[in-house]
């Protein structure tokens, strides 16, 4: 990229789900002035498990940008131990969702302040604090939403079919229950007014699983659709398929064609411009918003920089004069 | 020993706290046939710590019965990982209650049980039988009793007491709160109708906080007064000092002089004979009921089983012939 990226700039939203997003999430925080940077994270996939509460897209960002993130596997902390899980196991207790013993500190304290009257909010806050992040990790709401797969089989909570039943069932629909109620997270709504935000950037996170529950809350979906920043989603399919997870399966399942123009289509009027892969150089033609084609696969911190900056830029030159809500001075070349 | 022990003969009940007691218990269990062996464990030290429920003396007995205990701590279990106290400090957690990554599993497994709807007796039963324990490990009740610390710096719950402050406060009166509405566990009231109960063993844990919890039972104590058998204890002082924990200090508090008559009067009309170490032989004649003296201190599993087989043999030796509920043919000689 040849753009230079002013740190000093406006704050910057981005969305984001679990392991796709936070790896962009990353990148992003590497490349802005991390006071800048406020990360609305997906709680449509938390749920009590073993009487804890486990808020897993929270926890794989707060990993990730506190550095602790197990490269590996993708999700849980690096240098894990496992000895919860061995003696749970011999106990009979339920072991298909796999908590590692530092993880289980994370479910163990948040459930406890909780409990104690805490939002989630302000424990997310403690955590990153302490964990020394330096951007906002912020959940879409501290209402409860709960995203179900609506499947041949029957309703499913989202880890029942994510992680137990390995993605297995057909998907015919997906139900966001408690976000027609659920409250917008008031620091979400603050940023997204802020007249001098900087862009809004969709991770590529799974778009109907990690980002549609945030997109399904009423009041945060209107403050997006009014605000004048330009928003920029980074497609999560490449050739195809997505780098990691179900998105390919799910929009096959959902009969909506597995290529980038459905996932602008998907987003439609929300957003402003689209980031795809280099690889599917050849599909902008079929896209009506502005596009752009760059390296989406992320495997190091460098192709997170990367594709960081890639974004940022594209946000910048991006003509978002006619938005509602655009101040006149707004808009391109800034 | 001389003495043969029949392990066919009727069962025995054991009263036991941490763990001084969970060392005569393994005797117990090596020695008896272990499905005859029923150990009444306190629960006045369960409290509620990070939203889990905490049985510090029934997870002793499990460990120590199933072989899996920190033989160097005393407590906690062998082979054990410590990542979750770890990190729960960094998030700032309490952390003045040392728990293991696998000890944890048994607090949040039973947390989730008990408010699934089962019973502390039922989770406990799941429990031993999982760890392949042969021996009834029975809480003493499943309502709560909490054992309360009245000191020179107000009340305390025990763990309080006894691990953040480590004993430093002046003991006036220990309470059980709780204790008189608690239904003693049914399992135990049927061991003590028991015709063909063996021996009651009350084992060398702390009476003043591990074995007069159970006596403040209304029934138990009322069972435990009208039974046939033989009940014996083991006097946990050696020399005007505990082997371990704060039963001298305790004693010194609560203006009781440190020695084994002390223990016999504490028990009195309960117990039929008393159990002292042979470093107290002198203190026999100051004793008014039966009283033996063999090695009471158990440094290896040798030391657990002899001084269980001593402990047996002494109650065979009893005679109990003028107790409450003594049959005819009942007494010594058995």
């Amino acid at each position: 990229m040849t753009d230079a990226i002013d740190a000093e700039a406006g704050p910057v939203l981005a969305l984001c789900g679990g392991i796709g997003g936070a790896k962009l999430a990353l990148g992003l925080y590497r490349v802005l002035d991390p006071d800048r940077l406020t990360i609305a994270v997906n709680t449509g996939d938390d749920f009590e498990h073993l009487g804890l509460h486990i808020s897993p897209d929270l926890d794989t960002v707060l990993y990730t940008l506190a550095g602790c993130s197990n490269i590996e596997t993708g999700w849980g902390r690096a240098d894990e131990t496992w000895t919860f899980m061995s003696v749970l196991s011999t106990l009979g207790g339920e072991d298909w969702f796999k908590l590692g013993d530092g993880d289980l500190a994370l479910h163990i304290e948040r459930t406890r302040r909780l409990k104690s009257g805490q939002s989630l909010s302000e424990i997310s806050e403690t955590f990153r604090r302490r964990l020394g992040v330096s951007a906002r990790i912020v959940p879409m709401s501290d209402d409860p939403v709960q995203t179900v797969l609506h499947t041949a089989d029957g309703p499913l909570a989202f880890q029942h079919y994510f992680v137990r039943d390995r993605c297995r069932h057909v998907i015919r629909r997906i139900g966001f229950e408690g976000a027609e109620r659920a409250r917008s997270n008031p620091l979400l709504m603050e940023t997204l007014d802020d007249p001098n935000l900087r862009a809004v950037v969709i991770c590529p996170s799974n778009p109907y699983l990690s980002v549609d529950p945030i997109l399904a809350l009423p009041k945060f979906r209107e403050a997006l659709e009014a605000c004048a920043a330009p928003v920029v989603a980074v497609s999560p399919i490449v050739h195809g398929d997505a780098v990691k997870g179900p998105t390919a399966k799910i929009m096959r399942e959902l009969g909506v064609p597995r290529n980038n123009a459905a996932i602008a289509r998907h987003y439609g009027a929300l957003i402003d411009g689209l980031v795809l892969d280099k690889a599917d150089v050849a599909e902008i033609d079929a896209i009506t918003i502005p596009t752009i084609a760059t390296s989406t696969v992320m495997m190091d911190l460098e192709d997170r920089i990367n594709l960081a900056q890639a974004v940022l830029a594209f946000a910048t030159r991006l003509d978002t004069r006619g938005k509602p809500g655009a101040r006149a001075d707004s808009g391109t070349g800034r």
